[in-house]
């Protein structure tokens, strides 16, 4: 069985988790890998309905999310998990019970998030219409030690992508692209 | 990518789907197949904390189950759920909405169920200690066309589990035995 693992995409609403995630799928899928994307936001559809966002509700929430990509990983698959996940401890919990677990701060001031406001989430938290929004009215706790560090204010999505696929494949996770052609010829 | 497929055992609490799965497992292990159980009370721990036994509630829980088995099939993996999973209709849309759903009805009649009382849970459910307990206070909707019948009141473990794995063969789901000893020569 091949070695599955999760990568565990972490930071602000319009950090640009989502966005890593379909790229990431893209080129680790073309490298062979079995990938599955769990977005928060699907995720709340299939695994989570009835949950809302106290603490103990998105611990749920993230616990649930690390078993299934704990799941897939046993099964070989590379689980790509795009949640949010504002608090640390569960975090911390969700990489002790699961093998594998490759965490990725995606950092981007709050600012930055503020002024793209994709989903226009922002401004409806910042008018109060929406409440307990992670980074306005609810905390965010950055990783301390995370794998890696992406900070997509300030480089491409192309560069973002490759340090990830970089840092996986020293990490041993994904055979060198060079491997792979070799394997295949 | 292997193909991946779903055993959904339903019926009674006490009609043995548990006991199948643990033993099925075994079989297909030693054939090759990497199986996840998803035991309905494993499962309420892990993915439907907070759920109750309402219909809705339970409804909700089998969709999540027969999502994850889905997650599980597509990675080439065997999902054996081992749920009482009363209804019909959202068995039925599990059905509809995952690759290769090998439905299995374990067939007992109810007061074989409650004369083995393993859990003693028949005992509370007659006494109205538990509440809306499937076949007591609670209906059960067996199966109008299940891929296969069992019957634990009628037939040994062995059968019931020598039966299943006959029907997977002949399904395709899984190599017969002859074939997988000719692969591994």
């Amino acid at each position: 069985m091949a070695t599955g693992y999760t990568i565990w995409l972490t930071g602000l609403s319009g950090a640009g988790k989502s966005t890593i995630a379909t790229e990431l799928t893209q080129v680790l899928s073309e490298r062979g890998q079995r990938v599955e994307v769990l977005d928060g936001d699907v995720v709340r559809t299939h695994l989570s309905k009835g949950l809302g966002f106290s603490k103990e509700d998105r611990d749920t929430n993230i616990l649930r999310i690390g078993w299934v990509c704990d799941l897939v990983a046993r099964h070989g698959g590379v689980a790509i998990a795009a949640a949010i996940s504002p608090y640390r401890a569960v975090r911390d919990q969700v990489r002790a019970s699961t093998q594998n677990f490759f965490e990725v701060f995606v950092d981007c001031p709050l600012d930055v998030c503020i002024d793209r406001d994709v989903k226009g989430l922002y401004a409806k938290a910042l008018s109060g219409e929406i409440k307990q929004f992670t980074g306005v009215s609810d905390p965010y706790e950055p990783p301390l030690n995370p794998d890696i560090v992406v900070n997509t204010a300030t480089e491409t999505l192309a560069t973002s992508v490759a340090r990830i696929v970089a840092a996986l494949e020293a990490r041993g996770y994904l055979p060198a692209a060079r491997e792979a052609v070799a394997a295949l010829a």
